[in-house]
């Protein structure tokens, strides 16, 4: 490959990736990396009793495995590698977790799983589990810069694909793999990195992101044994960048350690897909100010970026499931005032509401590139021939980090509070603030019960 | 997608996959698949010694799983997910195993150790197994031909990829999953599919297999469970084919159940990469009919497809492993007079050897698309001025299937006897010869340790 600036770019990322020290973390980098986990747990929690989680747990059971790790939500253990696979396919079920548009991707459900999973199977500290974390958090992001918007362009679920490596990392770091090793980690996991956009919309998108960190999980671990890999496999020829983008840019993926991208690190507080969100919160803004009743309402116009259609467009969704991945759909929810927050208005019965199709179907989605890819401008019609337009980008980071802390407690407490008492929910973030000065990951992770 | 007959693919074939039945199997394609089984034990009996297979092992020993299935060679259990990852790695380790040129791969490593792992926990009988090997065996060749060579040149290790159908429609089969289940099992399939060639000459490219085996083990099993996928994976917008292949023509992977593709299976006789055999084979004609010494020989020329380049042109290789994808290696190895079928053959030391090194440096490889993918061309030169020709296909399968399993039960027994006594070898060599009328799968799996 002659790509400029590609050569030994899969070893500078190993490089960097062995490079974190809890020590050297700037705070706000901690308390991001914390507000991270507060926020899976929450997700995963919920996402536990999904059906997908059940039978992903129902498989790995029949197979047997040593009690190592705790499968969140279920109180009960088994090996690092099937726990890892249940709790990442279960953070990501309900689609509400954390996103970084580095990689276009959705960052922590891909490293935390497995780098979770090996700090309690070896009593490791919190501050062990956030630098370990934060390493395959940033060589995600580092690889995902590199590979460029093509990769998720041309039909790849970037999270499923770049997580890998995320997870590789992230354990790999864990595990104190040297440089080399680190490389041949990597490696291991380029050549099994896989997870396509098309299943939007089934169990298959969570499945992807459990895959990812269990993938990475054993990429990590053949190579501490040795196992043997391409040490530039994200540059060689035939390698993960020829052939899985057009956008290859190497020198996106190098930088000094403390280039944090997890500052960048996106929430969410709608439970939908995330290139919906910006017009969830643009039409709610139209719904809050102006007050339309639907029937008011003769045409909204969504305008997005072109890329959005490959995504979320799924012009009448017939599931709950599928209405997440609707942009017609959620942004009927908004103007109808629906909860666009709470998991279960994404409902069945709510695909087929005669009222909200009759409301989505006055929706119709058009294209601009003349904003970010995030960002989505809402136009609403009305009878008497008013007509309301409001604009929002959920794509910038926030800098309030307490007020965010603030908001996503809440949001766990609405995910959580449904399957555990308040009292427990609340000893659970409490846990995890205080996860810098926490000697055992295992008192935390035994916690992650329905009670 | 457009591409003209892409309509139902995935379902199509997956209906197909669950037509097998054994009463309906002609008998040439009883005995050639027991011809792969018999081909498959003896380089998984022969791989299990290899260091990336006790790494797999020691890996998964770690995690713990219930004794379902029996790791080959080494008389202990695991789940059948573990044992099916282990096994399959561990039969493409000596890369030795069968070849069909449908979809570029090797069809039984990706298929058998799914089905067989089933096949022993389950206590089936030997025509349940050959019944669900076919059924597997045939659809990853529908799918390859569907995919079209542009797969594998753009740098999908096909084995990995495609093997993954192979094994979720083996395994589906065996389950008895539907057709609407068989095509959510492809889907899922598909949206785990993974492994590049450019891994070739690392522990990767056998890993590949397992991986492969694992995966679709793991989509057949979800699917039973419920899980949800596309069930048109293969052929929709941003699928497989649309992301992986420039040569997609559905029509390929369609046809009757009767259209057996199992009949041209091609095995292997030299112990390296499949498109260095022709011209070992050449170059070896040319050593028995002209006896000439190395140092007589100024120049060897080996002509191979283009396309050969990117598979096993390593040119100068350092280890033992690398000379398996060398074209100047291993027709130093034909003119030298080295047993290319002898494993020992592709040592480190061989790959250091000053004399053979000597020889490599006279080739050069030449390419023309003048005839099949498979075949090659090698002219020798002398210090005397003579020239000598040589032509060979490896790519043809042999109808002669009797002598066919005479020459690879001797492979068998040149593979297992160093590990296995000879009458140990010769039962199961009988047990496979007999599979048709085994009661139960368990009794050959029990057999396949070191004894």
């Amino acid at each position: 490959m002659t790509t400029t600036g590609a050569e030994n770019l899969t070893l500078n990322i190993a490089e960097n990736a062995t490079r974190y020290r809890y020590q050297m973390l700037p705070e706000d980098v901690v308390f991001i990396a914390k507000t991270c986990i507060l926020d899976w747990v929450g997700v995963t929690l919920a996402g536990a009793d999904e059906p997908l989680t059940k039978i992903l747990l129902e498989n790995e059971r029949e197979q047997g495995g040593h009690p190592q790790a705790t499968v969140v939500g279920f109180g009960e253990k088994l090996s690092i590698q099937q726990t890892t696979l249940i709790n990442g396919a279960a953070s990501h079920a309900l689609d509400y977790d954390d996103v970084n548009m580095q990689f276009t991707g959705h960052p922590t459900v891909t490293v935390l799983p497995a780098v979770l999973a090996l700090a309690e199977q070896h009593h490791a500290s919190g501050q062990q589990l956030i630098e370990s974390f934060v390493a395959g958090y940033e060589t995600e992001c580092r690889i995902g810069a590199a590979m460029g918007q093509s990769h998720y362009n041309r039909g790849w679920h970037a999270t499923a694909t770049i997580g890998t490596f995320g997870s590789a990392a992230g354990c790999g770091h864990f595990m104190g793999l040297s440089e080399q090793k680190m490389a041949t980690a990597l490696g291991i996991a380029a050549t099994q990195a896989a997870g396509l956009k098309s299943q939007f919309g089934t169990m298959c998108k969570p499945f992807h992101a459990g895959k990812a960190a269990l993938n990475g999980l054993l990429a990590a671990s053949l190579a501490k044994k040795n196992f043997t890999s391409r040490a530039d496999m994200i540059e060689c020829e035939q390698g993960f960048a020829e052939t899985q983008t057009d956008s290859f840019n190497p020198e996106k993926g190098k930088g000094d350690s403390d280039d944090y991208r997890i500052r960048e690190n996106l929430f969410k507080y709608h439970a939908a897909c995330y290139l919906t969100h910006s017009a969830i919160e643009a039409a709610a803004h139209i719904h809050r100010e102006h007050q339309l009743s639907p029937e008011a309402i003769t045409r909204i116009q969504v305008t997005v970026d072109p890329n959005s259609l490959r995504v979320c467009n799924i012009l009448s969704p017939e599931t709950g499931l599928e209405t997440k991945f609707s942009l017609r759909h959620t942004a009927a929810f908004a103007l109808a005032g629906i909860d666009t927050a709470a998991m279960n208005s994404y409902s069945d019965e709510h695909a087929k509401d005669r009222h909200l199709v009759a409301l989505r179907n006055k929706v119709s989605v058009e294209t601009s590139t003349a904003r970010p890819q995030t960002a989505a401008l809402v136009t609403v019609e009305t009878q008497s021939g008013e007509t309301y337009e409001s604009e929002a980008d959920v794509g910038i980071a926030r800098t309030d980090l307490q007020a965010q802390w603030d908001q996503l407690e809440a949001k766990f407490h609405s995910l959580v509070n449904p399957i555990c008492d308040r009292s427990h929910a609340a000893d659970i973030v409490a846990c995890i603030a205080a996860l810098d000065t926490l000697s055992n990951t295992a008192d935390l992770t035994t916690m992650l019960v329905k009670k």
